[in-house]
């Protein structure tokens, strides 16, 4: 079990797709962001699950794992990121 | 100096002038994410510049940090990110 944070760059046209795929492993956090735990097995899903959805030579998904999320302090500037929530 | 991971997500009017911003001070990594160290004053400083430029109402940046880039480890799924670099 780690704490990732993931920055998806994703066509319009799956943006939808991957933004519903990712709630339901992970929690939103601003736009393109998702942050939570992920067991090793959730892991292997979610990239299965992914892969069968972006198109590997236009999209782009950065994982970033820790070993929890007590290591990570963090902040933001300007607008709260949660308003996008209704956008999707 | 702590290790950072900055996701913006700003108004297409101000993207050009936020990402030449950030790259003086992070290096970047996918369309919207800049990784690096910064000491408390180039914070301070970038975060003064940063709100110089946003939108508080519409733009959000936010900002993760780290103790050092040893805690966190990132891999990444379809396109090589760095292929926008050449896009600002």
């Amino acid at each position: 079990m780690r704490y990732y944070i993931l920055v998806y760059d994703v066509n319009e046209k799956r943006v939808v797709k991957v933004h519903r795929l990712l709630r339901r492993y992970l929690q939103w956090r601003q736009r393109s962001v998702f942050e939570g735990y992920l067991a090793d097995e959730e892991l292997g899903e979610l990239l299965r699950r992914l892969d069968s959805i972006i198109d590997e030579s236009e999209d782009s998904v950065v994982f970033y794992s820790l070993p929890s999320d007590k290591v990570v302090h963090s902040f933001h500037i300007g607008a709260p990121p949660d308003r996008f929530e209704n956008v999707l």
